[in-house]
């Protein structure tokens, strides 16, 4: 490479532009640690008079950014526009065959088209970094290729979404209902105001624990169909009963080795309140390793933002800058394995079972008979009756049991006109 | 480099034959990795016949490592001895200047010379790496080096030495005294069995303290006589006090940069027992960080024992594997800043003091009075009196207050004949 790095951005919108102005206030800096100058020389986003934080220079704007290829020279691009899919990963792909190295914080592409682009990047011998894709500020990427290279990591697990951590801790702390508090993490930037979906049904988690499981066990990523439940359907009810029985919901990505399988999900769990995970609290995000011979690693940090985001984009930028070609999961594709998946009805927990029912006598041991049948073992019953309106609440801790077990056993309370409505159902985490 | 890369441990003691081993074990794996075979081809300690746990390769086996510089052609040199001087510094020393990459876990080496030896490495283009000196398995030095580089830090502190969280935390847990805790913890392997002075009296942590400054504020290591305080005097009554009060003592290395200047220390603190670090119990570390744009961040791991510490000396091998001479300390050495500290006389805490006084009337009217006269405010008293002895036990809990300004407030205490001896004072960490 050049003295002098010839850079693009594409996508300007609330990272892109962050990164933008933090590339120029850093160059100096950026110098004293490398030894490169640094050179934005083309930007490029769908509208260019969109109002900014930061001002852009117009004269190295593009609004078509695959115009860039054929008349700038660049050594260094960005992708900071988001698609899993179209124009995200044509530049992406565009840059690879033109010996680009590229940056991106795009998970949704990464834990779609990683394989295939790893391969790509390899192949024409360039990096493709995407430290910024899984738990924004934190260091997991970096820490799993490098820091703890050598070690035989068998889970990996953590909160790896900031808005619905933050919206369980609100709803927690305020005991307003999920739609309330989503109002307010939207009015506070922490949801998406037009379409929060893909952070709150866990697809966005998920992602984030594809690239995780990749990196840490040296599979190519998964296309395996998972457990994948997200927030939008946790009452204010279950967040106040958990908190009586000491335990506290968070949404968890999970991903491990189970009898030389891979076994990966996002799901809300119940933990308890004295544990580590419990008390990572708002925006922040948190990813437990464990592995041999380190032990348990833990890193937490702010899981979004700009700040935070452009904090990972910078150190990728980095890394290429002091020299070498890396291969994007840590081991070239050839040597990567494929990937052997546990069955999902195999996964087993307790759980939590939370019945509304008409309070009459023979609806609790109706629904202990069929538990019994399915030889689910009951932990703890709490039952709370609502007199006035003849109802009452009767909350199941269990042992451990498959989840084919208790999808069948459940099934049948739908019949069951003693029963008000289907049960909810959250796993302990284990 | 050759594909083929020869490497000396030197040093063979419980983390140099741990090493030997993985390093054996792991070979096929680093090769997949980085492309390159690994050949340990020279081997030293003092003692050949020394029980181990695991067998050493006779024919490789050197009594002086020094002679190995001339009879073998060595790429990567693993210093295992772990002095701060001596052998240790003339075995690095050489290597450098034979232009050997150099891998150690010596604190106590990098923290006394590590400006000089890593202006050795630049001079002779080669890494000098020593993530596995600061806190065991994490990979701080990474992190902050890399993962965090372009990120402003102006704090870092942490559990920074595992012997003494692990005494601390016992003696909370069984409520046991210190000497108890310590002979129990060198039986299991914790502490040192010949002399733990410099894991209990705060100097361990403090090398780590340097180190860590160093790497995130971009300065030359501080050569500072700092606030340097261990455990050695913690008194198992100060232990269940602080429990009553919802507070925990913790052994802190805390750095930052306070008004344009370095601060540095290591001393017990007073924290609350709602924080995370209050949390981080047993043989763990935790190092926090802040940075702006990235905000809090926290790394926890196992910080002691080989296989932590492997995974770290590993973790440096794969980086000098993949490619490309670092700077040891993230950027040149001429560009790293001289150090300005701060009088260690401004530094302010609020103060946990304990008297053991006569019940006599008066004496506490007295301690107040001479607090107030230093402009000590009072936040708390709690009086426990011991009719049965005519005597009283009296915590105070002040208001910030200067270092300089405590020491001249509590001097007079000594000559104070109802004061049965010198008042205990735990900082509060702010």
């Amino acid at each position: 490479m050049n003295d002098i790095v010839n850079v693009a951005i594409i996508g300007l919108g609330q990272i892109g532009i962050y990164l933008y102005n933090e590339i120029n206030i850093k160059k100096k800096e950026i110098e004293n640690k490398t030894g490169k100058k640094i050179k934005i020389i083309a930007i490029s986003a769908k509208n260019k008079n969109k109002k900014r934080k930061f001002k852009i220079d117009n004269k190295i704007f593009y609004s078509n950014p695959l115009k860039i290829f054929k008349e700038k020279n660049i050594d260094i691009l960005f992708e900071c526009i988001g698609l899993s899919d179209g124009i995200s990963k044509k530049i992406v792909e565009k840059s690879l065959i033109n010996k680009i190295h590229v940056i991106t914080p795009n998970k949704a592409l990464i834990a779609k088209h990683g394989d295939y682009l790893s391969k790509l990047a390899e192949r024409n011998n360039v990096n493709l970094e995407f430290e910024a894709s899984v738990a924004g500020g934190i260091p997991i990427i970096r820490s799993i290729k490098e820091g703890l290279a050598t070690n035989k990591i068998y889970k990996v697990y953590g909160i790896l979404n900031g808005t619905t951590n933050y919206i369980l801790t609100e709803m927690e702390k305020s005991g307003e209902s999920f739609d309330n508090v989503l109002k307010k993490a939207q009015q506070l930037g922490y949801a998406e105001p037009g379409n929060p979906k893909l952070d709150l049904n866990g697809f966005d988690a998920f992602s984030k624990v594809r690239i995780l499981s990749a990196l840490s066990f040296n599979n190519l990523i998964s296309k395996n169909k998972c457990i994948m439940e997200g927030i939008e359907n946790i009452d204010i009810k279950d967040i106040k009963i958990a908190s009586q029985l000491n335990l506290r919901i968070k949404l968890l990505g999970i991903s491990e080795i189970i009898n030389g399988k891979l076994f990966e999900t996002v799901h809300p769990c119940l933990v308890n309140k004295n544990t580590y995970i419990a008390n990572v609290n708002g925006v922040m995000n948190a990813v437990i390793t464990y592995g041999k011979p380190v032990g348990e690693s833990i890193l937490q940090g702010e899981g979004a933002g700009p700040g935070a985001t452009s904090s990972s984009l910078l150190s990728d930028l980095l890394s290429i800058l002091r020299g070498g070609v890396k291969k994007p999961f840590g081991l070239s594709s050839i040597k990567r394995k494929k990937v052997k998946v546990l069955n999902n009805n195999d996964y087993t927990n307790s759980l939590y079972l939370r019945f509304e029912v008409k309070d009459k006598s023979g609806v609790l041991s109706s629904i202990t008979n069929r538990l019994a049948k399915f030889k689910i073992s009951v932990k703890r019953i709490i039952q709370t009756p609502d007199k006035k309106n003849k109802k009452a609440t009767i909350v199941i801790i269990t042992h451990k049991t498959s989840e084919i077990n208790s999808k069948k056993c459940l099934s049948v309370f739908k019949k069951n006109k003693n029963i008000l409505k289907l049960p909810t159902l959250i796993r302990l985490y284990n």
